[in-house]
């Protein structure tokens, strides 16, 4: 399928429901960028992306990366179009300029990540995963640490991994293995295996600086005994030219069901020499610095496999004929109707759309806080951080979620042929379900949502977009257009704090019923904070639209900027419609407690 | 992963919840079946299914098939594994004794049907999509044509396709172009390409029977100008011996997202032979005559997929551990606690458990309908039919679209690794994704489900099974054991008359309401259906356990008997806690009605 950037729509949500220029008046650094230079990068982005990435997914798929005595490469055309992803600057986007970054703002940074991952996730991966290295540098590193390592890694020559998982640990990072040894030279001997390193090894750069966990000796057992450290492919002279290999190989890579274009690495480290950074026995704290930007990086997924299926049906939908629409003919020309005209084939066209325009809506407001978190002032910033913290498990979970939804309706909306590989919807199913799992599974994101934010600040982080929202209702209750909408979102807004509350109170009787409750309240919370900002947008698209009807040369053709915020609207009447009812379940599920999960006795399960 | 038959489950669904003595009772062809010779078909099924099968599963994945100018090869160990099935007789279970079957009923080799397929999906469509063959010469064939065809493809020696799908139309056959123009000698030429067809050309049989949708010279427009043909790849002489080749060829095999051991072929027809089978036009009638059987085929692969989850998540739940339950330590001598007893991973384990165990319920249900639409008395047999025509689709589309859930919820269980091929998760995944599309897709299954099945019998057929729910209801509501579960199946069953009326009403207004609400519909309909077997397993189990209780000697080890039937109890529970809540999005969603989904013009879906 050939990925076509939507940059109406990325432009709608920056400039006009989130106000980017508003936005960016706020924060010095960035208080320069108009709306050309915004659209220029994405228009860049959208060039490369469409030219070069998107025709390179599905060869990348078939070909798949390819592993000889610990070598990695990547498939046909990778290298290349990664040698000109750096050139182009696409590497150094939201580094620091002292570095040889271009200092770009992370709500620029996302809606380039989401074209660029859209056209070819796979691709996507290998700058990608460099982010987490060189923010951990960027945060924790010293002054020599960032000298050596930064600029090269900023200008994508070099790139970089995180090694956390361990075959036996994934979630609970407690429970890791590898350890780390002092070297007389201050340096560190690391052992230990990593698995599932993205990018761990691959032919695209000429060194790669992998960040890796583990123990030092006698440190304290769990969570508050893991250390960071740095550890390069290659050794780095003083002179920054590239020393002698590090006793770091890639044992194999692995075999897996999507995302074939990316290496994914077990990484066997043989007393290593890897250097410390930041505090002995803090690394996991010193992680949870920026874990929230690479968890937008990962809901950036789950809209981008909502948006290449929303296309991929679009277009088939359109072209695919069978049977008559049940209404009447609608194409007298043809032997059968269009599929786009039958409720059940529009039904999925509008759910892609919804879960992609809502996905988009959410991953760039949640990337306007990770600006002001980086660069405002103390008391924004607060704010913001605590907002980015409620809300990041909540788009990576839901987001990615309702992805692999939508790419599931990709495969249905072709009917058979969405089976044959040819068509690319079932590489988006498959390349999407990694999302799921990867930077901390569905259910983990729902107890870090429930446990540890809402119900761990005593439901302030809640209240705080619970305020929002109440506001936003209670400014737009006298707008007829969108009642119905405000009615719903008034409601399941107050409904979000008593479930709240409710499920606090019976954690207190039983810890189970918080973790029997996280993942529905994770979904209720989704499609609460989807609906605020598909109500939002439907109240911006009203504005636009009023202004464009005082006009005397009004324009009502569909297919322009008319069409466009009617769709919006349209979009968002679907949305609360045939979306929004789903919260009921959740709701049903949270009321019904615990008992029927936990009854179950271990040996009973299975005769 | 290695798959073991839950034989204990299937004895329960077929002798205890569906007595299957009483049943056989009242067939005179089969009242001779008793529960050992039952038992003993279902044993020797799992011998073979779990130490051959099971075993080339995985390989016959990573392997696939191959093509070589026309030719298939199937992956390494089928060939021989299909030879054994053949010698063990399981090809002929269900085949008329008068032409070399075994003349077991629909719902003994629905069983058999259920073990070979949770082993080896792709293995079992070979024998599988024979089935289609047979039933069509059995049923429509001349007695010439059963005596040359049916001996030898009941023993499989021979096999058979149904070549239906072309490039162009799938759910839409009316518009296929394949011509079939008379012969002097009363015989067909045949010409056109039919893609999709399973098992069209493979290395396992000497002779392929095709059966060909073709319309005949100035046959009439639509679905009713479409003959069938027998074609048969090796024209079969006077003798029985095998003539000359016919002119029929496989092109290419698809490459597809799961069942890769399965050959997909397109077939191209140069004027080959073909043999008109039943009456002219009327090709399409004489298909649906089996046409629910071969679709309780598929709604197997839907309980299959839920089962091997199953099967995959709880050895791997019980194995594997992360972190402490959030209610306490459970494993003291372990790092962490085994994942089973976080709430998060027994809703899983619990949906796979409860679609799987429901959906055998449903599948052994309907092919009790099956036997006596077989074999039955007049009166008896025109209900069965008519339940099975109702259930049908809802167990296609449902126990489908479920057990593609389950096999996802497996991919989740495993976390990371769940991507992983070697751990064949995500390989259910692939390989069940298209049973939602197959055999008619999900919405076209739902379309047959209201407005032919419901709409069109004036809700008669749907009245069939409400009153049977009903009764049901009354006979247990005193029983305060499962008095909330019958209260709630009640209230369902009420409103699934009700909400049948309303759309029936919208539907005279404006045929889209039905389009708009029929997969709600139809997935309200499979809540419904498996809550009311799922209850009626609780009243069977609690029975049981009244009886066991009566007994001196009771044992209550919870991985003996009174562990099974407790276990079902909670299942139940669990059902009616967890699973049943979802019917009200489908509810809400059927209400609010058709506008949101066509409010939208084709040109305006995107910008």
């Amino acid at each position: 399928m050939q990925y076509i950037a939507p940059l109406r729509d990325m432009q709608f949500v920056m400039h006009e429901l989130l106000d980017s220029q508003s936005h960016y008046a706020k924060l010095d650094e960035y208080h320069e960028l108009d709306i050309e230079t915004i659209n220029s990068y994405l228009e860049a982005a959208a060039d490369f992306a469409q030219s070069v990435l998107s025709p390179i997914n599905r060869t990348g798929d078939l070909e798949g990366c390819t592993f000889d005595e610990g070598e990695v490469t990547t498939p046909t055309g990778f290298k290349q179009a990664y040698e000109q992803y750096c050139e182009l600057g696409f590497a150094a986007l939201n580094a620091e300029p002292k570095y040889g970054g271009l200092g770009l703002p992370t709500s620029i940074s996302s809606a380039v990540s989401e074209i660029m991952g859209t056209a070819n996730w796979s691709f996507s991966m290998y700058p990608g995963l460099s982010h987490g290295a060189i923010q951990t540098i960027e945060h924790h590193g010293t002054d020599e640490q960032k000298t050596t390592y930064l600029e090269k890694m900023n200008t994508g020559q070099w790139s970089g991994t995180m090694c956390l998982t361990e075959s036996h640990a994934g979630s609970d990072l407690g429970i890791i293995k590898t350890r780390a040894t002092p070297n007389e030279d201050g340096s560190y001997a690391i052992k230990g295996q990593k698995i599932f390193i993205s990018a761990g090894e691959h032919d695209l750069t000429e060194n790669i600086i992998h960040i890796v966990l583990a123990r030092l000796p006698n440190a304290p057992a769990g969570t508050k005994g893991i250390s960071l450290f740095i550890v390069p492919k290659f050794l780095v002279n003083a002179d920054g030219s590239l020393g002698e290999r590090n006793a770091v190989a890639c044992g194999s890579i692995e075999h897996k069901m999507g995302i074939k274009a990316s290496a994914t690495c077990v990484m066997n480290f043989d007393d290593a020499k890897g250097y410390l950074i930041g505090p002995k026995n803090r690394g996991l704290n010193c992680m949870f610095t920026f874990m929230n930007v690479a968890r937008i990086g990962t809901a950036i997924q789950g809209l981008a496999a909502s948006e290449f299926a929303f296309q991929g049906s679009l277009e088939y939908a359109k072209d695919r004929t069978a049977m008559r629409s049940l209404s009447g003919i609608k194409e007298p020309q043809k032997p059968a109707d269009s599929i786009i005209h039958h409720p059940a084939v529009r039904n999925m066209l509008l759910t892609q759309k919804a879960f992609a325009e809502g996905g988009r809506a959410l991953v760039y407001y949640l990337s306007q806080f990770a600006d002001i978190v980086a660069k405002g002032e103390h008391a924004q910033a607060k704010f913001a951080d605590e907002m980015l913290s409620l809300l990041t498990p909540i788009a990576k979970a839901f987001l990615t979620e309702t992805g692999h939804e939508a790419a599931n309706m990709g495969v249905q909306v072709y009917g058979g042929h969405g089976f044959i590989s040819e068509w690319g919807m079932e590489q988006n199913v498959r390349d999407t379900r990694i999302a799921c799992l990867y930077e901390g599974t569905t259910e983990i994101q729902a107890l870090d949502l429930l446990a540890r934010k809402v119900l761990g600040s005593q439901g302030k982080m809640l209240a705080n977009f619970t305020t929002i929202i109440h506001q936003f209702c209670q400014e737009h209750q006298d707008d007829d257009r969108v009642g119905q909408m405000i009615s719903t979102l008034t409601k399941l807004n107050k409904q979000w704090g008593d479930i709240t509350a409710r499920i606090g109170m019976q954690g207190t009787q039983n810890a189970d019923a918080i973790g029997a409750a996280a993942v529905d309240y994770l979904f209720f919370s989704g499609y609460v904070t989807l609906g605020y900002l598909w109500a939002k947008m439907a109240t911006v698209a009203y504005a636009r639209l009023d202004k464009m009807c005082e006009s005397l040369d009004v324009e009502h053709a569909l297919d322009g900027e008319y069409g466009f915020y009617d769709a919006k609207i349209k979009t968002a009447e679907f949305y609360f419609a045939k979306l929004m009812p789903r919260h009921a379940v959740h709701v049903a599920r949270i009321n019904s407690g615990h008992e029927s999960l936990m009854a179950m006795e271990v040996e009973q399960f299975a005769f």
